[in-house]
């Protein structure tokens, strides 16, 4: 069975899933009984281009190396915006990979809505929508018999989302504890081999893994969107940002980490869910957490989902929290469940 | 949407199962829309009923706590053996859950195979029609279009085969290295302790995880059979029990634990397949894990899975390994997506 993409955003992680399915085509029509025609893309920097008889995955990626843009290509239609892109195009899937904005959720909340209005399913690594506005999209694709994926909105294409929402939500999940920031992570496991927090902080920056301004990863923010969507999803309750307990990890010192580690302890930034009798209290603070727990060994830039369940007590999973492959793998795992569950 | 089930075997996977069905069936329809009626059980040791009307889940239980029996129920049809109930029970899916023997795969491959030609889906826990017979099977279910779900044969309900199968798959997986065995990880955590390999064993055994012959677990033949099943589904390799390459733990003394310990490391008995030019190698042995490692940190009769992957990396899922309530799990996470796949 064929579906065709149209790509909204193609930065990155666009890229990253463009060339999961430059290398992976053949792969994944043997395994899985599945192909991918790309049938449009646009991206505000780029330039946008549409045509239903699709483009070849090499063809849009030379197009960024080699500087000329997505226009530089032959297509039927060239410069429709996200929305018409949204609504209009000949795919079966939308994409959805513009820039996160946990504030209003836009532009991509509507980009969402016109292409579920549209009869498209959706995929989205954007935690902007889903973060702020789940339950009426999810209400809106349910009322259509469409699919929205949201895989890369939490620990990249590391598949928490889908294995807390098919495979541990009949368990009953209780609680969920997460390492959900790969570089508040990386900060901490140098602090552990002594950095101060200015140079682990300046390292992360280095490395690529912190913005020039870090606000957004050290004070938490980036952790409470991934709170706040997990509980809308896998703990059906309805949170916003606001419901966020929220503190950074800019506060702790060389004496802290070294006093944790006297008591067989590590500091880890845990966002967490935990259902109580007044409803779920959510939280992102810094913790000490025994080295013999699972979350305590996840260094780096590595994440880390606990879930508490009722029926099989603590499962947790580690994986990579963010890279260009891997987030670009979560758009494809969420276009095999759909594949999945339509082709049943 | 209901599904009528014949249990095949009601020991204390059957059971574990059967409460989790009496416990919360009403939030299964509630959340997944889905309902399940017992309409045949049978068990060599408590007897065979089969009523297409069905059974309470508490009528049943109650019939083993109170002595009774199965047979002191009311039901159409009395005295069933296995096969006849894989075949003729009025039941959309048969799950198996009687003992493993990891010699034959029998009689447990038969009902499955009775259960696939008579147009049902199959759900089993049990290791040994999967570890010796999953080619001829699995493609019996594919060309009837049914589905064979396989979760409990490893880390009983921690869902390691779906989240292989169905979300890693596509990633290309490399390699799997695995604590899959909860006794010998119960025995290795017990020597850190200080416990010798002797006492540790005696623990276990007075705590129900080893048996009396304890060589299936502490030679590693319970893991091997696990590393068999994961090696067919996951990497698509037809292995048998003779391919692994397999040492137990019986040999490690307290001097090898407190070597590694001063290195930074830990034993653990480790279950591996890993693909190379010459096709996939598979090995159950004791393997020192640096501290750094997310399967350091798998203690006790816990088990975990390291998938290593072409495009993520390394993903670890690490959970219960056994139980009772764990492994009925499994049997509804397994029916939980036959009504996924089906419904879409």
């Amino acid at each position: 069975m064929e579906y065709r993409l149209a790509l909204i955003g193609f930065g990155t992680v666009g890229q990253g899933f463009v060339e999961i399915l430059r290398d992976r085509n053949v792969e994944l029509t043997e395994q899985f009984g599945v192909s991918y025609r790309i049938t449009g893309v646009c991206d505000a920097r780029l330039g946008s281009i549409h045509d239903p008889s699709g483009f070849e995955p090499e063809a849009l990626l030379d197009a960024v190396r080699n500087g000329g843009g997505l226009e530089s290509l032959s297509a039927i239609d060239h410069g429709w915006d996200a929305m018409r892109m949204a609504e209009d195009s000949a795919a079966d899937v939308v994409v959805e990979l513009s820039f996160t904005d946990l504030e209003t959720g836009e532009p991509a909340t509507t980009h969402v809505r016109k292409a579920l209005e549209s009869g498209k399913h959706v995929v989205t690594t954007n935690k902007g929508p889903v973060a702020l506005h789940w339950p009426e999209l999810s209400e809106l694709a349910a009322e259509r018999g469409l699919q929205i994926g949201v895989e890369g909105t939490v620990m990249s294409g590391t598949p928490t989302v889908n294995l807390g929402l098919n495979l541990l939500r009949a368990a009953n999940i209780r609680a969920v504890r997460g390492i959900l920031n790969g570089t508040c992570n990386y900060i901490l496991t140098r602090m552990e081999a002594g950095s101060s927090y200015e140079d682990a902080l300046a390292e992360a920056q280095e490395k690529g893994y912190a913005e020039a301004d870090p606000a957004g990863d050290v004070e938490g923010f980036d952790a409470a969107g991934k709170v706040v969507i997990l509980g809308n999803l896998l703990m059906n309750e309805p949170l916003s940002m606001s419901d966020v307990d929220r503190t950074g990890i800019s506060g702790l010192t060389l004496e802290d980490i070294e006093s944790a580690a006297a008591a067989g302890e590590r500091w880890k930034l845990i966002g967490s869910l935990e259902r109580g009798p007044d409803g779920v209290k959510a939280s992102v603070a810094p913790e000490r957490v025994p080295l013999t727990h699972p979350l305590s060994s996840v260094g780096g830039a590595m994440n880390a989902v606990t879930f508490d369940t009722e029926l099989m007590g603590e499962v947790t999973l580690v994986g990579a929290g963010a890279g260009r492959v891997e987030t670009g793998y979560s758009v494809l795992t969420d276009l095999l469940e759909i594949h999945r569950t339509r082709a049943g």
